[in-house]
């Protein structure tokens, strides 16, 4: 590991490890000065959600709760949290991590446990906001891992170095603990992340990761948060411009705008996930009338969420406003796959070109 | 590449390539003889799916169709299967694949196309049992990847080495094309494939490769044709025995007995996908009991799905109906994950080498 990166990670563990023992602490002091021993504990009802129109992502707002020792109904729960935030501590510090399905089952063996996953899932966001960090940091890791990339980058893990060209036909694959993963070398000036893996593996045969010197990330489906954090993270550290095209209906434009702009879920960790500097390659619904591709009948459940985006504060702008309309007038939606009606290389050879020169 | 792999792939796309244009030939032979063309197609009806006691797996009998141009219901069906045998002849000698979708993307501009994607990929499977070879074999490829591989194994893929110790630490991601892989050195002495990316985690974590000189593999639930082909090679051509470890209810039994035995709608292509001699590790009924592990209830439909199980011919051995009698009588089931309740490590620490021990 490069010096650089051994002291960002010793430094992001103290940092995780301070704040952990600080939730302690806090509830010492209190008892020190015989205080009832209280935690604030922000809000993430949906009117604490705030969209930042600077940031261009949700942000949690200024309310918060109160748990306090001296009620009765909220005692189980900061038992809860501080177990919960003991069992984090610990895995800090051992440089260890664990799943929250793991988690719940090891807080079987604690005095306080928890009667379902829900619960601790929701004692493990407590503590995310609280803390302000995010679980990842904390040890906790989700189950599934993140998408594939291939291209010309080389990572380092720990003392191993991955050649994202090196590593298959499938790629790199993304995993849970990204942050611990530095980009060590690259030569690429852009990367095109698409949504299906039949895409991935169409622009890896077709060289497209040397045609548009690009890193390809192969998303499957809805963006891994370990994902939205790679794309940040080669966005930001790298300067590398983030493209995103999916299928072309609305289910498609989310998952695009949930790497631009983040989720309202998430809000309390979006300064961490959200690249709002990528851009929506397509398939927009221009796309499908100038491309004149095969298309299917929007459902009555495409049409009702078109209308939701079209009122959600991350499509204002007037581009997406136009694509939306356009895409519930004409009443179609088309996969990326369906460019292969022109044959399998049209995609690579004459729809990536022409749109990256647009959106450059 | 080596030259042993060399000629192996060769010899694999020389008999696809000489498969498919057969099936013009004796169309075109039937019409110089002036015979009404007919192609021949093994059944693959429920009644004509028969268990192999010997192969331990489920093969194709010897029941057959006949389609023919002299039969107007059948005309169309024989365009779209020479249609589609004639792109794939091209996507072998191009040495390209195309996922299905894509091919039936592609069939719009054929002049006999396809209703919709369910009519062809019956008309790929029917090829597939005509030519008795998989899809994989013909460039039609799944849309999903692979299992994941960690632990001390080297590939070589076209001129690429890639080493499934330095791709990271979500491993090294199984492609559809897992054919075109050949195994160039490797350092351990079994394989052990575990149903969750979290176990798999778990393991790489605590050095279970090390411990057990493993190979470990991350199935992602049902494992997908290609770790399947995987497995079987792994197990057959580098003489590896082969352990599941999935939870312990009957989608995790099932999900072992598939990787063992092959499943029933792939009787046709079982030979190259089933591998018998792979054992299931648990989480079994047993272990339940004597691990005293956390459950939950057996629900309706699993009571009904053991039921199912038990009189399967796969599951036909004393050992299995065993374990299904007493995960009835028990009424429970538990997740692999569960183990953590006596710690993240007792899984590798206890359980893999007392069960291995066990089955050895």
């Amino acid at each position: 590991m490069t010096k650089v990166a051994k002291n960002r990670k010793v430094e992001r563990k103290k940092l995780s490890y301070n704040k952990l023992k600080g939730l302690g602490e806090e509830i010492i002091e209190d008892v020190a000065k015989k205080d009832i021993p209280t935690l604030k504990v922000p809000s993430r009802g949906t009117s604490n959600i705030v969209y930042d129109d600077v940031k261009r992502y949700f942000v949690l707002g200024d309310r918060y709760g109160k748990r306090s020792l001296g009620n009765v109904k909220q005692i189980k729960k900061i038992g809860q949290m501080v177990h919960l935030a003991n069992f984090c501590k610990n895995l800090v510090e051992i440089e260890k991590t664990a799943t929250i399905r793991e988690m719940y089952y090891v807080s079987e063996g604690w005095d306080i446990g928890f009667d379902n996953q829900q619960e601790s899932n929701n004692v493990g966001e407590d503590i995310e906001v609280t803390l302000g960090m995010s679980r990842e940091d904390l040890g906790l890791m989700p189950e599934e891992d993140g998408a594939s990339v291939y291209g010309s980058i080389v990572f380092q893990e720990g003392d191993i170095e991955i050649d994202a060209l090196k590593s298959g036909k499938s790629g790199y694959t993304i995993s849970p603990t990204i942050d611990e993963v530095e980009f060590l070398d690259h030569n690429v000036e852009r990367v095109i992340a698409v949504e299906t893996m039949g895409m991935f593996h169409r622009m890896v045969q077709e060289n497209a990761y040397k045609k548009f010197n690009t890193l390809i990330v192969g998303l499957k489906g809805q963006a891994a948060r370990a994902t939205r954090r790679f794309l940040k993270r080669v966005n930001e550290e790298l300067n590398l411009p983030v493209y995103v095209c999916n299928d072309g209906d609305p289910w498609g434009f989310h998952i695009a705008m949930v790497i631009i702009s983040g989720s309202a879920k998430l809000a309390h960790v979006n300064h961490d996930l959200a690249t709002p500097n990528a851009k929506f390659l397509g398939v927009t619904a221009s796309d499908i009338v100038n491309y004149e591709l095969p298309t299917d009948p929007l459902k009555e459940v495409d049409i009702l969420r078109l209308k939701e985006l079209a009122s959600d504060p991350r499509y204002q702008d007037p581009a997406w406003q136009s694509e939306i309309k356009k895409m519930i007038k004409i009443g179609k939606k088309a996969e990326q796959q369906s460019f292969s009606k022109y044959g399998l290389e049209y995609v690579v050879d004459t729809y990536f070109p022409e749109k990256l020169e647009m959106l450059d």
